[in-house]
């Protein structure tokens, strides 16, 4: 939701240095180099209104770089006389940027390469969060409060199947749709941390037994006690080549039918939705924090590639606690942030693997900001009328 | 999103009539009368933030009340003594309050009886609109303008599965998305008019070659040629106990497979959502037109009781369009809103069937409201460079 802040972070920045004569946009990410489709982004009118637009206005692709694309993207770099190149991703992205800058230094040709990070998965090492991430987060708990006030309005299971196929960041995020006690999510499950089906009925009995009902987080990539992921290991329709019939809604579906199958709960209404693309694009309910830190990586990476670095992924340093919530940038080396990814630690993750912790609370309620307010009945009992006769 | 306005609208309006001695609320609508589940109302401390809060904080319900129960929830209000029945919901509703009145009539007892229309699905007879509907239609607008962005960043083909089993309004709002010539959705399917998978295959091919990506807004009860529904016809995989394995996303594996199948477009990127409760219950994104005119039905079916009318539901009549949009409640017979749905009109459907009309985007405009503003590049190419020699 915020990566064209940084876009245009980087743009009204580089605009005012003289020195930097031109400023291009690659079309669709990696593509765009390879195929030399760049945009003359100092002729944008309206780049504020792009910069609150969802999704990369300047497009994205899922072509990872080899070697040999690598050498081309270096070559139209000295083509065009590219001396700075920022680019907007996550690890992948820090990767190739790395490459290329590493093929510069060979060729003895000055590029200064900055990588800027930008995931919903909010996988990456080192910077304290990822911008992306709180806004992806927000939609996640906006959407999960709504379920739950929904489920109390109607009362059942509901499984809730939110991205992220490693890291359970965002699967742990809908821990804010909770108002006090008994509203749900009533579990979530990450990837980091196995459960097996047997557990998952018992936990979601539980919480039916406790509530009347019971709103379930999980991720995509959810695991069972063996690490399999749960749509590997479930997965009982196959199509003509073999491949399983599996999308993003089936895991939902998954724990949908063993629930019905497993659990002794009498008439179970069991429902699932999986939260798709909007959790990535969803207009107009990013978190302000994040946007301005999504402008705050891009402006800073031209900071630093003025002021004489050449190169590295820009990341955020939390500075402040709670209501002094503050982040500062600070430089990392793009070999450190390319390699590997960050998950949920397990100090955000809560003992028995079907919630998540305080400290986790802690560290995300300054991100995503405060949430629509929202009131329950409180519910005063009319005493029962006298039998007439 | 905003059944609770209508709520809080019969709850403020009848605090300020003297003779009103008390105001309960059912908890989870019949079955709170059946059960004599009530609370009191007027001590409720908050209600203004009741009002904004999604899914009906007294509860719901998916009991339909035979013969029997109608006969009990007149006698309970005998018991109750209660005067004034307002009750909230779609056609089912309007027909339960319709039954339970004739009995009080013909027990010679004074029941007020008004049903205060709320459906997402805006298929209830006479009135304009329902209230519910608008701002269900702004989540699935903002939905889909949040798809397309993604899809101008990643083109493919996707397709959104939108609620409304029988009617097409929720899926028609879909094309408020759209901000100009190409942008989508570029199809939209409403169960009104069927199509030919065949047919469906073509039209999406057809946007494809044209703009180089799709994206296809689908009721949930989209039908074929035949008028059978895509979800029943295409099943084809079964439980062990020969029930068809059907969940809310199934219709949209069941395109995207077919797509893949039948279609010449080669490497087709194609991918699915079902939108999910979260078109119901999404905190903080209702129209607000739609929260006013929630809260004006209920405050009118309490003016409309303590005028003299014995019966009747709220209904929203249009006296101006565009920019002068405004309504005014009329008071129309139970029986008929209790009896039959309305469908799109074939004014608002395209011919072809794949599409809404302008008539519909007037119709529906003023009651959604703006939706976020957003904006693309406008991309002014950097002419490609001479190569070096």
């Amino acid at each position: 939701m915020v990566i064209n802040e940084s876009l245009v972070g980087v743009v009204a920045e580089a605009m005012k240095h003289a020195e930097i004569e031109g400023i291009y946009g690659a079309r669709h990410g990696i593509l765009g180099v390879l195929n030399e489709d760049f945009i003359d982004l100092r002729q944008e009118p309206d780049l504020e209104l792009v910069a609150k637009t969802p999704a990369s206005a300047l497009g994205s692709c899922r072509h990872k770089p080899d070697e040999k694309d690598c050498e081309k993207v270096f070559e139209v770099f000295q083509k065009y006389n590219v001396k700075y190149w920022f680019y907007i991703g996550g690890n992948d992205t820090a990767e190739t940027a790395d490459i290329v800058n590493k093929i510069a230094r060979e060729r003895n040709y000055e590029l200064r390469v900055f990588h800027i990070p930008k995931t919903i998965d909010n996988d990456l090492k080192i910077t304290d969060h990822c911008p992306g991430y709180p806004s992806a987060a927000r939609y996640v708990a906006m959407s999960f409060m709504g379920n739950d006030f929904d489920q109390m309005a109607l009362p059942g299971v509901k499984i809730d199947v939110v991205m992220g196929r490693q890291a359970g960041w965002l699967t742990a995020a809908a821990a804010l749709a909770r108002r006090g006690p008994g509203t749900g999510p009533h579990l979530i499950y990450v990837p980091e941390q196995g459960v097996s089906l047997d557990k998952f009925v018992a936990d979601v009995e539980e919480v039916y037994a406790k509530y009347g009902r019971c709103l379930v987080a999980a991720s995509e990539g959810m695991v069972d006690a063996e690490g399999k992921l749960m749509v590997e290991a479930h997965v009982r329709e196959y199509d003509a080549h073999g491949n399983p019939l599996v999308t993003g809604a089936a895991l939902g579906d998954i724990l949908m039918v063993e629930l019905e199958k497993r659990s002794k709960i009498k008439d179970i209404r069991a429902r699932t939705d999986t939260l798709g693309y909007a959790q990535r694009s969803f207009p107009g309910v990013a978190s302000l924090v994040d946007q301005a830190e999504a402008r705050l990586v891009g402006e800073e990476a031209v900071h630093y590639a003025m002021k004489g670095d050449i190169d590295g992924s820009v990341a955020l340093h939390r500075v402040g606690e709670g209501a002094d919530y503050r982040v500062e940038t600070i430089l990392v080396k793009l070999a450190e942030v390319a390699k590997e990814t960050k998950n949920l630690p397990d100090e955000f993750i809560a003992p028995g693997g079907n919630d998540v912790t305080k400290a986790f609370l802690d560290y995300i309620r300054p991100l995503v900001g405060k949430l629509p307010r929202v009131a329950s009945l409180t519910g005063v009992k009319v005493p029962k009328a006298e039998v007439e006769d």
